[in-house]
């Protein structure tokens, strides 16, 4: 498994399958089959095996995956057996839903920090808004392992130099520029609108074929 | 074009791509090469140019492609060189946060109907939040072409269940469930916390290297 490089579609599955046997496991089963999971999540079973064939033998022919077993060979992989925590920067609209969106702790994310340059103080949770000037001396307190910005697009570069040079490793950036960091930093641009355009495409599809 | 199915990682570029032009036309750029475009989004060069060959004879080689020409042609292909109508349904924190996001309108996608079980008549930009009950009425006066979720997951499959009654055809889901609609309908499942779980992996990946 070391070394090897897996599609990041794969990944994305494999987080989709892992949330679908959160469920099976909740409502009291013990064995899925690859066709049970092609079922809950619309993926073809063949391509549900071909997922889970980068690592290794989990499933027995004919009976299928022990649940719990699969679970925590996906966590594993994906890195959610033990805790990351997050640095946001960015109180408005969106990062304010993203603070208190209650998928993250589920999956093992800790809101760890919150950064702005305003409302400097505010309350979140357990956490109180900080002044972004105060990144590097608070990160290295608090040690945090992922950054997700959501500041206008204008300083969204400026605050990812920060984060990195106070040691983030890996960043969620919603803010529509295309930030540069170093190679040794992963970074991932989601534009919400993205999803929309992934829909809009299948139905000009349709569309066009009436 | 007709009828070709093309990998919806492939769409999810042409929608960056699409933003990169959008940039580098504000910019007052004409031309861009798919090393430039490889540049501005991490995508390979040879990537970019199959992921463009999709569509035909695009650029011109050894010049690059025609920004104004390349943008209008993937708006077509993706969908946004005509507007949609979004209703969504759930105006917690993230909902409230999707109703304003300012990249959807950018796009081309309209905000035309916002539904909930509370705070009905709370108002937001030029639209009152409308009680769900009345959705089937409203989306025929309307004509909603999206729908997105943004509700707690018990509810989200009876939602669905009546953005469909109602003529609309995707589906844009944030609930923390799978839900089961019919083959002519579209879905697109988002989980924000799995965009964390691609960069865990990534972590993990370089910490089983050291």
């Amino acid at each position: 498994m070391k070394n090897k490089k897996i599609p990041e579609i794969t990944i994305m599955r494999l987080s989709t399958y892992s949330r679908i046997l959160n469920e099976s496991l909740e409502k009291g089963e013990k064995i899925i089959s690859s066709k049970g999971i092609s079922t809950l999540t619309g993926v073809s079973p063949d391509q549900v095996r071909k997922d889970l064939a980068y690592f290794g033998e989990f499933g027995v022919r004919g009976i299928g995956y022990n649940i719990e077993e699969l679970k925590y060979n996906i966590s594993k992989i994906i890195g959610t057996n033990r805790n990351w925590k997050i640095a946001i920067a960015g109180i408005g609209h969106l990062g304010g839903s993203l603070v208190t969106y209650p998928g993250f702790l589920a999956r093992g994310f800790i809101m760890a920090g919150i950064f702005d340059v305003k409302n400097i103080g505010e309350k979140y949770g357990d956490l109180y808004v900080e002044h972004i000037d105060n990144f590097e001396k608070i990160a290295k307190e608090v040690g945090f392992d992922l950054g997700i910005i959501v500041v206008p697009r204008e300083v969204a570069q400026n605050v990812a130099d920060i984060m990195i040079k106070s040691g983030i490793k890996a960043i969620l950036n919603f803010a529509p520029v295309m930030l540069e960091v170093p190679e040794h930093v992963e970074i991932k641009n989601i534009d919400l609108s993205m999803f929309l355009e992934i829909l809009s495409y299948y139905m000009s599809l349709k569309h066009n074929e009436i």
